[in-house]
């Protein structure tokens, strides 16, 4: 099976504290009532999993010790997944006219294994060749925050204490410099299909920049959304 | 972690009803006897497997339908597999020293996935690029047997009865027409890695064709054998 492209699709990445859960929520919210009035549903998604056999895939992955995979592997455990997931769940969707909102998509194995560890741009570039065939989002936004700001929100939503925090920011903070280096080059590498977003503001502001980006990207109308 | 070379590494590969399982145990034990003269240990493994993660993604690869995956996500998830097998399992043994006898490894995929089911060369060359950092076997030894007589063989194994047989035939000739000649097609293309070797007989006179095919690429005597 290959691509279509009917509906729409809109991927939503970010690293660790940038707020993409409450954001992919909202936008599904908002642009389910815009395009309801076209009669267009939306489906909201997630990777790695969002089909059956890419949900298993995924508890693969997320299952056992932090180096149960090594980074070649878990980059092409994703990319099966993602495949899996595009085959059964977001090409027949887009093939039936529905937009589609994914909650991380290829750009997050590029960001984590490509630059966060280490495995380089070119070899992730030629995964993403064969497990996508040519397949590109409409719209990527990618929400942006500074890493120390970013952790320091993961650990309070996760009701972490002084102590956790200071063993996260420790471990972390150069493998989430990183992250954040690789989504923003991604961002300027291809700036028609990315969008950053500043995440640093409270959540109803960042829902008017990601609303303000996705109407502006895909022609919606901005009163639509009230 | 990337390839070392101290051990050697050898494949079997071929299609149904090629006695590989025969073979693979008859040649383990031959240079197990043959090496234990000179300390060197032999580990037979096999391909989906041979890890405690790529079992794991071996039981999504051979439960449930024929349809589960496509045949992309399935070339992924054999990669995957085989990168967690050689990482954990075949580099160690190899930097030990030890020799490794492997039942099928890549070239089941090329054959498989980009003869049998047309995925192509190209899109599988790249993936094991990726997914093998150049290593290769240092022998292939290709079991080749006529596509009829091997499905026959295969299907009296499984003490199939006429009705059995009538369908598998009417099914997958196609199909193992093209794993043939995939297989083939390898050969040709690495006539120093490969040997093909005419399966087309009983076990001991297939047995003494191989070992003759180890023993003179990978220069062991041959009254070792014995």
């Amino acid at each position: 099976m290959s691509a279509p492209q009917k509906g729409r699709f809109i991927t939503l990445e970010g690293g660790e504290g940038a707020g993409k859960s409450t954001q992919l929520r909202r936008l599904a919210e908002t642009l389910a009532k815009t395009l309801a009035a076209r009669g267009i549903d939306v489906l909201t998604t997630r990777e790695p999993g969002g089909s059956q056999g890419a949900e298993e895939i995924r508890a693969l992955l997320v299952s056992g010790d932090t180096g149960r995979w090594g980074p070649v592997t878990e980059a092409l455990l994703h990319s099966a997944a993602r495949r899996d997931h595009l085959e059964r769940t977001v090409w027949p969707a887009l093939e039936a006219g529905r937009w589609v909102v994914c909650d991380r998509f290829f750009d997050s194995t590029m960001a984590y294994q490509g630059y966060g560890l280490g495995l380089g741009r070119e070899r992730i570039a030629a995964l993403q060749a064969l497990a996508l065939d040519g397949f590109r989002p409409d719209l990527t936004l990618i929400l942006d925050i500074d890493v120390q700001t970013g952790l320091r929100r993961a650990v309070a939503r996760a009701g972490g204490e002084a102590g956790g925090e200071d063993r996260y920011e420790r471990m972390d903070v150069g493998f989430h410099e990183r992250l954040r280096h690789g989504f923003l080059d991604i961002a300027e590498r291809e700036p028609e299909r990315c969008a950053v977003i500043d995440a640093d503001a409270d959540a109803d502001h960042v829902q008017a920049r990601v609303w303000n980006a996705v109407a502006s990207r895909l022609g919606l109308a901005l009163e639509s959304a009230s």
